[in-house]
């Protein structure tokens, strides 16, 4: 047995205002196929991004459904997080060395994983490279008695994954009954086992960071971080990383604020302490900043999480996603559903979420950037459609609603 | 039981051609009359800070003079050491709120940790705050059977310290033989039980910190971190805290630069992670830096350790210690054991260390500071002897050695 997350239970109904009948009817009639199937969620960690934000959202409301569904997190230590750390850049197009001792740490682990699960589940959903091998290690026939039907969910973008590692990790991802990618383009070639489904990511409209806020509570968390909620900001949510060029939103505020004196920039982005290049891309964001206190840069150390994300996207003029790459951008996906017009990057799968002209703009410059948002801010008309269309377009598309239903039809599929 | 922590042995013969003669035959007729005396130092952390670094070179000393001395560290928890830092902070003269709970916690934690002692000592010597508390927890009797001999070693300035801290602090110290402070002006009135001793605290010049290093050595470890080893820099040494004035020292540098444009500046910090506050400081010092990057910004989180502290140091045209509050500032001496000619505050004991115009300058402001680094840069003599009377002025006070002498010295006063 590996350790339980907890997560407290939700109630579709409550979706039914937001999402609409049809939604709830079919994730019921899809349901109704699949009454007391025992689903297992597993992966490597309970806390941060958006795998556990999609997995505290998607599990109590497949139980809900009548599933019986659990998230597990398996067993590990530092030694092996070093090599699945270097697994997940490596696929991501870094390079990392792979080497033999990083091979035998993975199979290490995996095997001894595999030598804790002892429960039988219809369905397995093992998430991301870490548990990936966990299906193999299991000897065949007990595979097939402990989990009926065994899925890979890859949440990254394998596009530019170094050969070497993703050549590893191929055997074990083919012994898998159904492989999840969240695009279309992020499918690798040469998998022979498989099914393959394209399941992009979702948020939960229910949760702490996307449910509307008071415009006192927004301007209390603004206040109490400096920031002056009598004037208007520009805002990014993202890590502090070369890909997401903070520094680059930092030059298009300096444009924008040219034109509009009064501007703002709140940069807010999530650290982690065992993070180095995390310090060293902050250090360029902080000094690409300077002296200049209309710029705010916060983070989790300044203690903000979901609540505070959620009033700084609500307020802001502006949301900027200024990625040069990018898996999918569920910021994109908050902020759009709170309205608020995007100007990103036309990179991974920001348009899909982001119809230039449409629920945003997508650029591929400072320039165009500082541009789109002077426009913007000019035309609060323009801006407030895109906001609204912007909405609507999650609605259909990136609610968690939609992430259980692709889910049910997988299970379904494979039954 | 304690944990013992584990030090490498040292010997006193090495440091011979250092201190010379007459400091070793001393040490030997003080550790004559102490033969076999168990001497036990209890402080709260093993790693990290001057302590440590202390009795990291003292504790093997003792014990090649004939004592036979250990270091052990006390147990403690997350909330026992939240308590203590802030008696730490508010000994220092912050203000922090110290709320019943806080003291509860303190006491719970110093029971708790006399229960645990259970061996015999001729001297115990408890460093700092956070266990003082234990020997009035020892039931009388059992205290001068567990060790014959108590003294209170108190590295912080109390000169500011918050009333009530102190006060609530106080009846434990007095319980004590012996109180050492750092600083004459650090020692408080009211006492009325212990004697008291000044020692000052001192460097060890064989650690890695203070040995000398090869010219290739040093111009690797300069280029590795992006310091240009062909252009000179100046270097301070200190953590991202407003007493150290980190900002001040760009100022300093900024002004210095209109007439050395080939002039570099290296802030060398360590940054603890659980230190909200020592984020803030440096993303205030980074923002001052601005985008020159002739100014560096290297902290452990870089991989800087003592290796490159000392390499730092060691080839710097200037060192800088503009602290505008400072308890000893160990920092000054091992820049001046180092030849270096340093520029640094008139705060805390850093005057003992910098006697003005013989030993090094001593300054009040940025413009002061900026005054006397262009003074030095253009004097070289004046620099290079500036830098050789430093080295004799810790050579006879503040090495290790004069430490050992006025604990020995400190020991057979209460025999």
């Amino acid at each position: 047995m590996f350790d339980s997350v907890p997560v407290p239970p939700k109630r579709l109904e409550e979706y039914r205002p937001i999402v609409g009948d049809a939604v709830i009817a079919e994730l019921k009639e899809l349901a109704s196929q699949l009454q007391g199937a025992r689903v297992l969620h597993l992966n490597a960690t309970a806390f941060g991004g958006g795998v556990a934000e999609i997995l505290t959202a998607m599990v109590p409301l497949l139980n809900d459904l009548g599933l019986v569904a659990d998230w597990q997190v398996i067993k590990g230590a530092n030694e092996f997080y070093q090599v699945t750390k270097a697994i997940h850049n490596g696929l991501q197009g870094m390079f990392v060395s792979w080497t033999p001792e990083m091979v035998a740490t993975w199979m290490r682990y995996n095997q001894l994983n595999a030598d804790l699960f002892d429960q039988p589940y219809d369905f397995v959903v093992v998430h991301d490279p870490q548990p990936a091998g966990i299906l193999r290690f299991l000897e065949n026939r007990q595979a097939r008695v402990l989990g009926k039907r065994w899925l890979w969910r890859c949440h990254i973008d394998l596009t530019e994954a170094q050969p070497d590692i993703w050549d590893f990790l191929r055997p074990y991802v083919d012994a898998y009954d159904l492989v999840i990618f969240t695009l279309d383009k992020f499918v690798k070639d040469g998998l022979e086992g498989p099914l393959v489904r394209i399941i992009p990511p979702a948020i939960d409209p229910m949760s702490v960071k996307n449910t509307p806020m008071s415009r006192e509570s927004v301007e209390n968390i603004l206040r109490s971080h400096g920031v002056d909620a009598q004037r208007p900001y520009l805002c990014q949510v993202s890590r502090f990383d070369p890909w997401k060029d903070p520094t680059g939103v930092i030059d298009a505020y300096r444009l924008v604020k040219r034109s509009f004196p009064e501007m703002q920039l709140v940069l807010v982005a999530s650290m982690a302490h065992d993070d180095p290049e995390g310090w060293t891309f902050y250090e360029r964001t902080a000094r690409r900043a300077g002296e200049d206190w209309d710029v705010h840069l916060l983070t989790n150390l300044h203690g903000v999480g979901n609540l505070e994300v959620n009033a700084f996207q609500t307020a802001a003029e502006v949301v900027i996603q200024k990625s040069l790459r990018e898996g999918f951008g569920l910021t994109v996906t908050e902020a759009l559903w709170k309205e608020r017009p995007v100007v990103a990057g036309h990179a991974g799968g920001i348009p899909l979420q982001v119809r230039h002209g449409e629920t945003g703009y997508l650029v591929s410059s400072v320039e165009e950037c500082a541009e789109q948002i002077h426009f913007l801010l000019r035309n609060q008309y323009a801006a407030r459609t895109l906001g609204k269309t912007g909405r609507e377009h999650v609605r259909e598309n990136f609610l968690i609603t939609r992430n259980v239903r692709d889910y049910l039809r997988a299970f379904v599929g494979l039954l």
